[in-house]
């Protein structure tokens, strides 16, 4: 079976349209959504991960992987404005599974969980005969006005990011070097303990010069391609301001890396994308400045009509010569 | 890790108690409870199917696979006397997938959420190095004051079951001993396509006669005790009145199996287990027979105090000689 994430996503959403659900939104963004109350929406997220595939059992820290398993879902539901409140854990054990191993991995979920405000509420354990196997679902909640989705982008609107690109990325491959040492723990930490932006969701969520939202979860380039694919329009990304971070540059220079490509293509760095509305940005950027004490950092333009993804270099058009990350296809 | 599944559940209950969050059913009953409006609540379960451990590639059919992973989820929601919304799906799917094999298991889920009348909202979707596994979760409503919960049972409560005992465990056996024909088919067909009690669930959700309902998953002996044990009272089955099937017992006398070791010890039968005021019986199993044209099956008594499970036969105590079905240990 030879699909890619994308084209099977595209046939669970033609196999089960949600259209027939009244104000429901289902497979395609990063929440489905459905009625809470008159005021406000749940919000429904899952991800699995699987040994082998998203971590090695002995090479990552137990405690780490339990956090990071509620640190993404929590990080699909700040990505539409909401806040997390329950939680469902299913594990595939097997039987060669470590109990220190196990108690570990439990207190990461459970710090993930007194850390967002998560209640786990329920789940399944069964035996698995070899891999390990997690799958988290979080049911969040928004006030429906405050519901941001993928497809709001417009022609004109500005695009940021809340956070640095291609840490996790750097992370992951400098664990893969052996290096355990404080140079890079920056970059390092966010591929092992990433930290959902939820706050930062939240707040942003309640912005009316926001347009489109989601997050990063598969590197900027193939995100911002769903995020216009999503919108009908195109997204231009000027590489003169992508945002790379000092801790990146450096990690980058210390082992011959290219900055460029890691904040292109690295997954799993779970800021978030959005785009707002060109005569609210100089209010929005103020305010966001000082509510976090740290900028929003603008990365590009939303383009009229479906041209898809756009890299600009020095004001010219950029051909991207990077693979782009794919859970899906090794 | 040698914990068995009984275990595992202790352990997450106590390392995340349900009790700080108001009006919430947490880990423990079939599902999850929450508020969802004045007059009803929410339910949540979550179930996992993993390659080698709960059916074989090569042996189940795609199709009755999908439709199965719908029914054990539905049937938690019916056992609590809810019906089904909003469903989830995560799969973890190896390279070596054959496509037609997949497009045959969405067909099974596809027809599964048209049966029970849920729509499938979300999920995700990973690749897994080996083994298929999958996991759905089912959010389903219930008008709070018809809510059954596992714990409600009191001395002197009858006990019911919806359906055959022993089916799913006999169809198995028979699947392992290379059978495909005729004889036996309805015993194999609850194995591989079993079907939710979810109209039943509903219906007895509503009388006010029934005290705790469950469903039966891991086999009568270990069910009956859980719910005795969460309880606090004490569980009588009646071997005299078990109800075994004349299908069972064909299928019993072909092969030379012990009729009431599979009804007792068998999985998968997704029946409901109910206890039942004494003094609404004779009303409730009227009623019942009306709604059904089938009778409730009244298989023992609820005992008072703590007692856990006792078995009768020809008005004595029996010793259980039967090894429990454990899903978790091989």
């Amino acid at each position: 079976m030879d699909w890619s994430e994308e084209k099977i996503i595209q046939y669970m959403r033609n196999t089960f349209p949600a259209g027939n659900v009244t104000s429901v939104i289902g497979i395609g963004d990063d929440c489905a959504v459905f009625p809470k109350n008159e005021d406000e929406s749940w919000l429904a997220t899952t991800d699995a991960m699987i040994e082998g595939v998203h971590f090695l059992r002995l090479e990552m820290p137990p405690k780490d992987l339990g956090f990071k398993l509620v640190s993404v879902n929590v990080s699909d539901v700040a990505s539409m404005g909401g806040t997390p409140n329950h939680m469902f854990l299913s594990m595939a054990l097997p039987e060669d599974l470590d109990l220190e191993w196990f108690e570990a991995f439990i207190r990461g979920v459970k710090h993930g969980c007194e850390v967002y405000g998560v209640a786990l509420l329920g789940g399944d354990t069964v035996r698995s005969m070899r891999d390990l196997f997690f799958n988290v679902m979080v049911l969040g909640s928004v006030k429906t006005s405050d519901l941001k989705l993928r497809h709001a982008a417009r022609p004109g609107d500005h695009v940021f990011v809340t956070g640095p690109l291609g840490h996790a990325a750097a992370g992951l491959k400098s664990l893969q070097l052996g290096c355990f040492e404080d140079e890079g723990a920056i970059c390092r930490q966010q591929f092992t303990k990433p930290c959902a932006h939820m706050e930062k969701g939240a707040w942003l969520g309640a912005q009316t010069g926001v347009h489109a939202m989601m997050d990063i979860s598969d590197g900027l380039l193939r995100d911002a391609r769903r995020l216009a694919k999503a919108s009908g329009v195109g997204i231009q990304i000027d590489l003169d301001h992508l945002y790379i971070s000092d801790e990146l540059k450096k990690e980058c220079k210390r082992f011959g890396w290219d900055p460029v490509e890691l904040a292109l293509t690295g997954g799993e760095d779970y800021v978030l994308l959005l785009t707002v509305n060109p005569a609210m940005v100089n209010h929005l950027e103020g305010a966001y400045l000082k509510e976090f004490s740290e900028p929003l950092r603008h990365i590009g333009t939303i383009l009229e009509g479906e041209k898809g993804l756009k890299l600009v270099k020095n004001g010219r058009a950029f051909e991207s010569p990077y693979l782009e990350f794919d859970h899906f296809i090794s």
